[in-house]
C-alpha cells in the first residue's frame, strides 16, 4: 500500500476557525470535502451570558485523612488549570481551544490519570483515551488506546479537525498521530509515582477473583467544559482508564454522548466514574436531552442523572449551560473539581 | 504475566438468564461480583403487547435498475432472517437471544457488510464491529475491530454476559475471544464477491483526493430489534464498517447510544448509515429520549431524528417500541429492511 496522503483529511473546517462564528472563514471550502458538515446549533443572542469554565480531575473515594499537603497540591493544580483557562478566555480564545489548553495542562500533571500519570493496564502498558466536542457545530473527535501520544486531547482535536471521522482506535490512532505530527513520547514517559503500587494492588484483587472495581482503579480522569465570550460551548475528557484494564477495554471517555457532549442549545458535559454505566445510560447526551426535551435547568438535569439514573459510587460530571450556569454533581465521596468565571477567583473543591 | 483466569468475567448475570424475567435466576449471585448491576427498566404489564421483530441490511443508494434477481436474493435473505426470528419468538425465546440469532444469520450471508461479506479496509483486511443491548436491564456489550471472529454479535454478547465491561477493541477483543471460545475463522473467510472491486473503487477515489463517502462504501450494516412474548426489548447491530477505512476508524455500530440502544420503557433501536453523524447526535439514544422525555411515539421520534436531525443521505434506523409498534425511516434512496409479528407473514422492502 502506498503511504497515505494527508490531503483527504483536510475538511471544510480549517482548525483555526473550527469553532469560530460563521462568516469568519478565511479559506475556501474545497467542493469535494463535503463531510463532515458544519451545522450551526443556533441559540438566541443574549446579554446575560457569563463566560467561564469548569474542570474535574476525577471522582471516587478520597480518604478524609489524606495529608493536607497532598490535598493542597491537587487543589493548587486545579487552580492553575482554571487560571490558564481564564486567561485564554480573557484573550478571546474559542471554547474549543480553551478546553484543549486546560486539558493539556492536566494531562501533563502526573497526579491525574490522564497523559503523564496514566494508570497501568494489565500488561503494564499505558492506553490513553480522549474526546473533544464543539457545541456550535456538533463536530467532535476522539481516540482510544493510544500509547505514545503525550497529549491525547490534541490528537482527538486533530481527528475532529482533519478527518471525516469521529473515533480512531489503537494502532490506527497511532498511525494517524504519525501522519498529523503530534508530540510523541516513550511509553515510560507516562509512568508516575504510585502507579506500580496501584497496579500490584489491582492485580492482587484480580487474582483473588474480585470483579468489582477498587476505588483507586477508577479515579483521576480529567475533563473541561467551557463557555467562551462569543457564547460557544465546548467539552473534553482525557483518561488513562482503569488500573489493570484488560482486553482493550474502552470506557466512556472517548465516547461522544457517554463521557463527553456539547451543544450550544443546551450545555457542555464531561463525565468521570465507572465508564460502563456512563455508556449504558448515554450520560453526557442525557443531560443535554433533559434540558432540551424536558425543559430542565442544567442543575436539574445533571443532578437527576447523577442521583436518579446512576447509583451511589458511580462517579460525577461537570456541566455548563449556554448562559454560564455550572453544575458539578457527584455520587462518590469526592470529586476533584473547580470553576472560574471570566472575572473573579477560581473555586476548587474535593469533598462536599 | 500469568494467563488470566476466566473467573473474574463471571458476573451476577449468567448468560442463560441474562434477559429473563426477574425471579427466574437459577444460580446464586457471588457476593463479590457486584458489577455490572442488573437494573429493571420496569414497564406496566399490558395485554396489548404485540411481539415481533424488525431487521435492516443497510441503507444507501441502491440503483433502481438493479437486476430483479439480485433484489430478490436480498429480499429472500431478509425474509429467511425474519422467519428464523419469528420461529424463535414463537418458542418463547428471549429478545436478546432472538437478536443474536437473527444477526448471526445475516452475518453469515455474504451479501451484507457484516461477518462474511465484510468490506475491506485500506490495508485489505477486515475489521468487524458489533453491539447488543438488553432493554430490560440496560446491560450491553460491544466489540470493535475484530479480525478473526465469525460472529461478532456473539462476541459482543459475551462481553455483555461475562465481563464487567461494555466495549472491547482490537487485539484485546481478539484475546478475549480466545478466552471465551467463540468460533474463529481465517481472515480470508470474510472475503465475498465484489469486495475487492469496491476496494479498488474506493482507493481510486481516495487517491483522487475525495474525502466524501461513496454510496457503496457505507452500505450493508445489519441490525435487529426484537420484542419478545414477555414484553422485553433488545437491539443489536453488526458491520464491517466503511470500505477502505483507515487508522482504526470506529463507526457507530459498536457504540451503545449511537448505533444501538434498548430500554423496555421506550424502544429498541438499530441504526445504519454514516456512522459519524450517528455518534455526533447519539441517534439511538435520542429516539429513546424523545419518547421518554417528549412523549413522542416511536414513529414520531424515529422520523424526527432521521428527517430533522440527520440530513438526506445519512442513513436510516429501525425502532420497535414496548408495545410492538415499528418504525423504519431512512433518508437515503433505499434501506434493506423487514419486519414480522409473532403471527403472520414477513414483510420486506428496499425502496419506498
Amino acid at each position: 500500500m502506498a503511504k497515505p496522503s494527508r490531503r483527504v483529511f483536510l475538511t471544510s473546517v480549517p482548525a483555526f476557525v473550527a469553532c469560530a462564528p460563521q462568516g469568519t472563514r478565511k479559506t475556501e471550502v474545497p467542493p469535494q470535502a463535503a463531510q463532515p458538515r458544519q451545522r450551526a446549533n443556533a441559540v438566541e443572542p443574549s446579554n446575560s451570558i457569563v463566560p467561564g469554565l469548569a474542570i474535574h480531575g476525577g471522582a471516587g473515594k478520597i480518604p478524609r485523612d489524606w495529608a493536607p499537603a497532598k490535598v493542597e497540591a491537587y487543589k493548587s493544580s486545579l487552580q492553575r488549570a482554571l487560571l490558564i483557562g481564564q486567561d485564554a478566555l480573557a484573550k478571546g480564545q474559542d471554547a474549543l481551544d480553551v478546553v484543549e489548553r486546560v486539558i493539556r495542562f492536566l494531562e501533563d500533571d502526573p497526579r491525574f490519570n490522564a497523559g503523564k500519570g496514566a494508570v497501568l493496564t494489565a500488561n503494564k502498558t499505558h492506553e490513553l483515551d480522549a474526546s473533544i466536542m464543539c457545541g456550535r457545530t456538533s463536530r467532535c473527535g476522539a481516540v482510544a488506546g493510544v500509547t505514545t501520544v503525550r497529549h491525547p486531547i490534541s490528537l482527538a482535536r486533530k481527528v475532529m479537525d482533519e478527518t471525516r471521522h469521529v473515533l480512531l482506535a489503537g494502532q490506527g490512532a497511532e498511525a494517524f498521530a504519525s501522519v498529523v505530527g503530534v508530540e510523541r513520547v516513550e511509553p515510560s514517559y507516562f509512568l508516575a509515582p504510585g502507579r506500580v503500587e496501584a497496579y500490584e494492588k489491582a492485580k492482587a484483587r484480580y487474582e483473588q477473583g474480585s470483579s468489582a472495581l477498587a476505588d483507586d482503579e477508577k479515579k483521576g480522569t480529567v475533563g473541561a467544559v467551557v463557555l467562551d465570550q462569543k457564547g460557544n460551548l465546548a467539552a473534553g475528557t482525557s483518561t488513562g482508564g482503569l488500573t489493570y484494564k484488560q482486553y482493550g477495554r474502552v470506557g466512556d471517555s472517548p465516547i461522544v454522548g457517554a463521557g463527553t457532549f456539547a451543544n450550544n442549545q443546551t450545555c457542555a458535559v464531561s463525565c468521570t466514574g465507572t465508564g460502563e454505566e456512563y455508556i449504558r445510560n448515554a450520560v453526557a447526551h442525557e443531560v443535554s436531552a433533559r434540558m432540551r426535551l424536558a425543559g430542565e435547568s442544567v442543575e436539574q438535569a445533571a443532578s437527576h442523572v447523577i442521583h436518579q439514573v446512576l447509583q451511589p459510587g458511580d462517579g460525577g460530571l461537570i456541566a455548563l449551560d449556554h448562559r454560564g450556569n455550572i453544575a458539578m454533581p457527584f455520587n462518590t465521596s469526592a470529586m476533584f473539581r473547580g470553576s472560574v468565571r471570566l472575572q473573579g477567583a477560581p473555586r476548587v473543591g474535593v469533598w462536599e
